[in-house]
């Protein structure tokens, strides 16, 4: 296996400030880390495979009905447990994108069709990916904002790509996964539209807003229940364990820490843009919690050897080399990515 | 979901003592809840997709080489990458035998072979399953000792299936996650023969000896890295948490609590042998750390009034209503389950 992804800090001997994986830069919050730790006392039960109180909880936040929840190892697993179940002979993938939408339908045996956003639009996606979904055997993956432009899709285009696949008998998925993080994210969320199209898969996670990637708790809404079979159907019974469902519950009581960090979160982009615009640095609009922008493809390499780990874009269908992806982390960490640039320049 | 397994302890509104999953009555080791504490305050990073230490830490106790191993979500998590990647025409499973077999085969498109062992032998498969393996895309699936029945397949009985294979070009799969609580294991084991057998995959898991269910992690040995690989590209790279690393190391370190479980069982298994005889309740030779025995179809909903839960086997494939597995516990336990048999039968 190839590992495509950033947060990759176990393939460098010295500590890296790592600006490639986009976690919440707040860290987990002392209730999670507490929930695991008393969990840890009680790890000679299977875990319920059903996930119920953990679904009611996220129920609970997300004002959705807890039936329509299914849980798992992290949102890539569900990427694959769907298309597994699905076995679509054709994903089309909003590009670019997170390489697990591409990974997981090339093994359930599906053609890749990228349909790639232009630059000039600052990547953002129309609703005209609808086009290219043609039957009832096709996915289509959305996310938004995008991984690793950050671009944000409106609403109403995603609902006209839903048109098309119900039109079609399509599954639409929409990982809303640094969705959280944006500003008027309510405004972008398709969670309320999973009641009107049942194709339509929402994939959220715990991962980034809470900084748990050590733990791998993702969920999928959907209103199908032919959907919600087909993954168990597709996977093991105790994919999430007792630790990421202890986890999950706890993360779900604490919104007041993701609200504390969306604040955060929108202060230092204002920085980090500021700073890219004063150094000449050409960035998109960045919708959630990290900077996509342009420099000399070197970039990446030069920043290593200066202790920090940038995502270098390149590899993403549809991108070229020279682009770079940053997280944005403490207000500390970011002038010190900016200082080190700026030594770049 | 129809949910076909032991330690589903949700779905009952009272506390039940659980015999219906195999897990050492031990209790998980207090270095491995360490371990898994002390990790609580590092997941902010992601987990290494190829568990290095992890795996260093599995091929030292098990003498053989890191390169060889692939560690997953639980050994039943490697039963579906596993599946997904060979897609197999056909499954071929000693049975009666674990669900998740038939299970990932079926989600990966194949026909199921039952080969069942014929309960005048007490179980015992001989290597007459090899005649059923046909092509290249073919499996097979060898659970040793067996799961629910408990019987021992002889090494040159299995030999025989892998040399089949290997001259079909089929893949063999021993699973040996309950080996390690048999006398003579060592006898058993088919590990030192991935060497020779490169379509040999052994499936080994922490989850019972080291009582963690919880935790979800497992591992294979299979010295073919087409197969090994394959397994990567069959799934999302960060499948095992941080904590089930943290908690797969601490259990390699602790040889000689497996031990001292080995010990305890082999006390216990004698134990309920001669309470069953003295009941007139028959089972059959115990290989693991689990029981196999015949009595009344209502016995399973008889014992849940009683407050206790054991598997009731009449859903495996090849075996009938009256068939059910216990869980060797601790002597108080297993005091406990007699004393109840007794008063029922």
């Amino acid at each position: 296996m190839i590992y495509t992804h950033g947060g990759d800090i176990y393939s460098y001997s010295r500590d890296m400030l790592d600006f490639s994986a986009n976690i919440n830069p707040l860290g987990t919050p002392d209730d999670i880390k507490e929930a695991v730790k008393e969990c840890a006392d009680g790890l000679e039960r299977y875990p319920d495979p059903y996930c119920r109180q953990l679904r009611s909880a996220i129920a609970a936040r997300e004002n959705v009905r807890s039936e329509h929840i299914v849980c798992g190892n992290g949102a890539a697993e569900l990427i694959f447990s769907l298309a597994y179940f699905i076995r679509p002979n054709r994903a089309v993938i909003a590009a670019p994108a997170f390489a697990e939408y591409s990974r997981a339908a090339e093994a359930a045996g599906a053609e890749i069709v990228y349909h790639t956003a232009k630059a000039e639009n600052g990547y953002v996606h129309s609703g005209d990916i609808a086009d290219r979904i043609k039957s009832d055997r096709d996915m289509v993956f959305i996310c938004n904002p995008a991984n690793p432009t950050g671009a944000l899709m409106d609403r109403d285009d995603i609902e006209s790509v839903l048109k098309r696949a119900e039109d079609t008998g399509a599954v639409a998925v929409v990982d809303e996964c640094f969705l959280d993080f944006a500003d008027d994210n309510e405004k972008y969320s398709c969670r309320s539209l999973t009641e009107k199209y049942r194709d339509l898969v929402v994939l959220k996670s715990f991962t980034k807003m809470y900084a748990v990637p050590g733990i791998r708790i993702g969920y999928i809404i959907c209103s199908d229940s032919g959907i919600r079979e087909g993954i168990y159907r597709a996977r093991q019974p105790w994919t999430v364990s007792s630790l990421a469902q202890a986890a999950g519950i706890a993360a779900c009581k604490n919104t007041a820490y993701a609200e504390r960090a969306r604040k955060y979160i929108a202060k230092e982009r204002e920085y980090l843009k500021k700073s890219f615009e004063r150094l000449g640095v050409v960035y998109e609009q960045p919708g959630a919690n990290y900077i996509f922008f342009y420099h000399r493809p070197e970039l990446k390499q030069e920043l290593i050897e200066r202790g920090i780990l940038i995502r270098d874009c390149s590899d993403y269908a549809g991108l070229k080399p020279g682009c770079f992806r940053a997280a944005i982390r403490t207000h500390e960490e970011n002038m010190a990515l900016i200082r080190e640039l700026e030594e770049l320049v």
